[in-house]
């Protein structure tokens, strides 16, 4: 596809071929997936088999080697075209592997004990043997607000709250869902828990049933004093309440790619609208769709809408791939890690926007067949419109974020 | 509701009343039919027996009168508060009795020998025994150059073709396409046949599978050889392909009310968001949704484009009413028509779009609960994109046609 | 032009009749007096002499009786299609005489002492004798919290204190500045001042030097121990600092019509478009503009625009002539003037944006030659920007005011 | 500025750097060459003797080696802050540098006769000692059918007809019309003549006078059997009406940093907006502007509008760093050049219109006093307004340009 969003490191390249090559086969079946709600188990298994989900383990723990924040977007783009479920569930998995590598690679530098146990955690991962769920979001909190609490009890935590929109909780073996527990100085602090599934007291509910992303196996996953030792639980060195550096570079991990998984919905859309327009005749007097002047301005709409979603993505992936290549995993002051939120914000708004537009104008072109269930543009239009639901920001709260941050002001949202 | 429209006329007054009564009844079912994509008849019957399907008729008819479009748009839009599927259903078989009134009207002044047929058709909606479909959509051609044809025999003609969008067809006992014949002079003409459900030839596919409107039993209806004699052949006067004061009528009659209610799904997404944001506390700080600037904003642009969207319902409504009490059906010269019809797309575009948008701003203001298939928001943003899909004309249709009137252009489409 | 705004009542018929027959004048000098950044004094007179400028002062006290507010909304709309300036230079003046009309016959009505000054005034308003400026904005300050301040001296008020947008400032003979003064209760209420010109301390600066509306006289007025007697200081009844039903009626007398200017700003720049487009061709291969599709949708915008633009204003101005009508000057109860002052708002993001949306399609339709100095389109491009700054509000401002109102918070803006 | 382009290569760098000097020194005239309409010849002397204007001419022949377009758009982005009429009055110039650059180096490599004259053209602009404008621009024509002609007379040219909008003209001692003439085989080729100024039959009309940009001097240049000897005529290779990879290549030379000055427009704005806002309090109660959430949220529009626009004129600068890289001018093949030249159209298309709204934004986070004369803002909201007249395309023509290309179609607009 001309124009197209293109990877900047040779593990790149490779990741986003196979991401072509798996998204033309999941497309085969996101129709069906999409009906029944049901989880295409068998997609991430091929993801495994290929070795997508192990993309961000270093080349010599079996992995791809794929670092870089750009490259991971771009994949994830082309992967959303075929099926879009698909993308955000397998990119929880990836982005977690990806941050996992990242904190080995600095406990490697600083002698941390723990290394050892995460290579062959990012090991497991690349061989494919680990599926990892990270439940964040709660009905009513934020990332720094997390409700879900561990209360100490034998030397380890008791878990009791509700976690929902725990993508890809079907088939995961591992959950790692964030926490609060109470610290020595009397605040919250907030970690993450290792939880294996079938661990008492973590439950997933069968309760994901949505507008769209439906074959994404979003479920809630609930914790009824579900024990875990402290070994399996890693603070994150956040204080509860504060969105601060800690707390913004846990966001931007798994939600770059996240959000670029909206323009691989753009993209099929318009490759849907272009391809029933280039050919086709209508009218009782039949003349060719591509030759009506309309129907050439709502493409060239797709067009412009497109060009711009690249764009963003790739100068917000550009500079956080020198983010993360400047500050190690937790080590970016608050104000870069605020301006890079920013940017990331700022992506969010216009990605998240502009590829429901770009499934609309793709409807409007297509005509009323795209209104039918059949056609895979009902389906992008519901998927299109998780994105602007997706954690942090909403649209509003965005652009209070990023006033906030651009005066110069507290950026804590007045909420 | 404040600021809500009001009707002009006293037949109007009870008309609004009757479908507020009915909307509060059927959206205790909206969503499941809409699940089920299975048929409201029940509400159809309830529509019947109140007196509301036959409302156009004129009361010494068994009616209540209800003849001008104003009111009837109002009406519309209240229902569809309810359940859009059932307004939209029901709409078709209204505004056809709104028509046989006025033909009835004009054939009693002239003398027409099928005025006391007509009347006996009134009384029959009237007392509820009658439920009409008009498909006149079909994939590809125009309401001027229906493709349907049909063909000369035995003194009446042989219908052949296939008509979509058959909203209202899985119930209804008359059914009322358009098609073509071949003239004398040659040209084609169009004409409405009255065809009996269980006619031979006739067949309404089961085939209404939609991203939205899942209750308005919109099917394809076939024909096959399907035999009609002559006297249940009206000619429209129109001729094929031409987009005249014939065939504006004929798109002003039921679309005027189809627009309006797309303000009711507006109307029912703004209710929703308000509902859910006075009293509620968000937040681990608990604040007041309703407290928040930028929910209050939200909530503004919501009310903004719902003033919009009722102004020109209104002054649209105004204009249609002046237009039809100055020229019977059939009477109206060409540039006046066309003056009225480019009126009507003002407000269609206007309304269509704003629906969506009230519609996303509804989605937004109440967060990611929206999103599931559980919320009647989640129906309601699949019902609102029917709208641009919708009979005469697809929005950039709609920006031609309009460009053209103005500027004293042939307003024939460049298809 | 069709589908323009009509009067409801004679005495409006007259009064927009008499509008459109000033604009076809005024819009010969326009041009000058915006590159000049003179007043058109000449304008005034003739508006005198006409008995324009007395429009709504009762018939048997010499004026044509023009009470109701959509009347008035409609003729100042066709004024501003000649110049916009003098449209809302003389705006400020007969909604001035509006206001003691409605005071008058309130005075007449509960025997109130000055009814006969104010008959007196109403009758040489009537007579073209009188020029009324209504200074009440000032720069960081709203309508509720004037800081020009009353200090009570030998019986009457010594004025401080500096007022900006002072419209038809120039050939004003009187001038009636809001105040602030402090009451018996400890709190300051809100009371406006009458001042003949010439008034030792007040001072009509020549600072109005603007991108649009240049020639609206919009001097800032300043009062530098300006004394007048008690006599000449009206109450509002409102206590500074308070948003309530007095301060919303006087925020709406002015405001309502101010606001359809920008219809006659917008219609203004669509006629230009049309006229420029109708017989032109242009290209080396000569097509008619008119027969581009591309410009037939432009226009198709600008048609849109302009029939939301009257549909909003329509129904706006139909439920102020219902809430004048039902409660006097200084009558209605808080929450139904904050409900009609919502509408209001509605009203006026819509068409303050609109207009500046349809100048900007006129300009793209026209081509390079409207950006030249010397077409009129440049200059309404500037003059239509005006509309955001009018009081109250700013954009944002309304939306917040609206999204409050809505939710039945307390309406007072955080700022 | 935070987020601002940064430069790709050394001579970028130090381009950017006087960039920045030139536009703090010119900003402080600004606003008075705006409101004489006075050209700024002292800013191209400076220009000149900084370097600036020769900044294309490789290093050797006295230049400073910037060769690639992203580079001069990031510079011109950055000049056009303080001044965006001189701004785009240099563009005209260095772009024409830039492009004989490209054609000396093509002359050199295939050994053509010209080459010793482009080389002593380079090192006069180096030194200096041109001043060169382009006029290409036509009422009524485009880039691709001039009709200023050139007849075949004592074997050179004679030139007759009128070109508009000669930005730079008023110093100006080169002129660069593109003229057509009448080839051997029958059709009209393009050529560019290369006029001294105070030939015989050249006049430079002082006719710029305009809504913005108003210190641009793009005055009309008229010719009247204006002579020129054939070696002063640079046929392009293009043929009349044919908008080939040729017209292409010389639409793409100055107009894509002019497009970037747009940037630089917004950007200013954005900054007096920020400055207003920090550290402003306003309203009687004193609160911080930039407390208020909707100042910020208009703030995060202004600043997602910047990311959106810095985004894609990063991304196109680098598409046009690859192509130029890869096709010498003249040497790029239909397909190739429609394909960028349509993702230069995405990107004119999205700058123009963002910066408008930056612009807009601007002035309400500022309030009315933007609404002055003597507020720049007011400057930059009439500049900004050049940019969707600027060649090729107006919007309109955008959209049909871009859809036909992405369609496959012949991109001939229908004109």
């Amino acid at each position: 596809m001309r124009g197209e969003l293109a990877p900047l490191t040779e593990a790149g390249a490779r990741f986003v071929a196979l991401a072509e090559e798996h998204a033309a086969d999941f497309g085969t079946r996101a129709g069906q997936h999409d009906r029944e709600g049901s989880f295409p188990s068998e997609n991430i298994q091929a993801l495994q088999k290929s070795g997508f989900m192990g993309a961000p383990v270093p080349v010599d723990l079996g992995g791809m080697g794929l670092e870089t924040p750009h490259d991971l977007m771009v994949g994830m783009s082309r992967l959303a075209r075929g099926c879009a479920s698909t993308a955000i569930a397998s990119n929880m998995h990836i982005t977690g592997a990806q941050a996992i590598t990242r904190l080995w690679r600095r406990a490697v530098a600083t002698g941390e004990e723990r290394a050892p146990v995460m290579e062959a955690t990012l090991r497991a991962i690349g061989q494919g043997r680990l599926v990892m769920c990270f439940p964040t979001t709660e009905p009513g909190s934020d990332l720094a607000t997390p409700m879900v609490e561990g209360t100490a009890r034998d030397g380890g935590y008791a878990l009791n709250g509700l976690k929902i929109f725990g993508t890809l909780s079907p088939v995961a073996n591992l959950f790692l869902p964030t926490f609060r527990f109470l610290r020595e100085d009397g605040l919250y602090g907030i970690a993450n828990a290792v939880v294996l599934r079938g661990t008492p007291g973590m439950e997933v509910l069968d309760d994901w049933d949505s507008l769209g992303m439906r074959a994404s196996g979003s479920n809630s996953v609930s914790f009824k004093d579900c024990y875990i030792p402290k070994a399996s639980a890693f603070e994150t060195g956040g204080t509860w309440g504060v969105f601060g550096a800690g707390a913004i570079e846990i966001a931007l991990g798994p939600n770059m790619s996240l959000v670029s998984a909206f323009l691989g919905i753009a993209e099929a859309a318009h490759g849907i609208a272009i391809d029933s327009t280039v050919g086709r005749k209508k009218g009782p007097r039949g003349k060719r769709m591509a030759e009506r002047i309309p129907i050439q301005q709502l493409v060239a709409e797709m067009e412009i809408d497109l060009a711009t979603m690249r764009a963003v993505i790739e100068r917000t992936g550009r500079l956080a791939d020198e983010f993360s290549s400047k500050y190690g995993l937790g080590e970016s002051p608050d104000d870069e890690a605020h301006a890079m939120m920013k940017e990331f914000q700022c992506m969010k708004y216009v990605v998240n926007r502009k590829a429901i537009d770009v499934v609309d104008l793709a409807m409007t072109v297509v005509g009323g067949s795209a209104y039918m269930a059949k056609s895979p543009l009902s389906r992008l239009y519901r998927d299109a419109r998780a994105g602007p639901f997706m954690q942090p920001f909403a649209p509003y709260e965005a652009l209070e974020y990023i006033g906030k941050v651009a005066l110069g002001e507290d950026p804590v949202l007045d909420r």
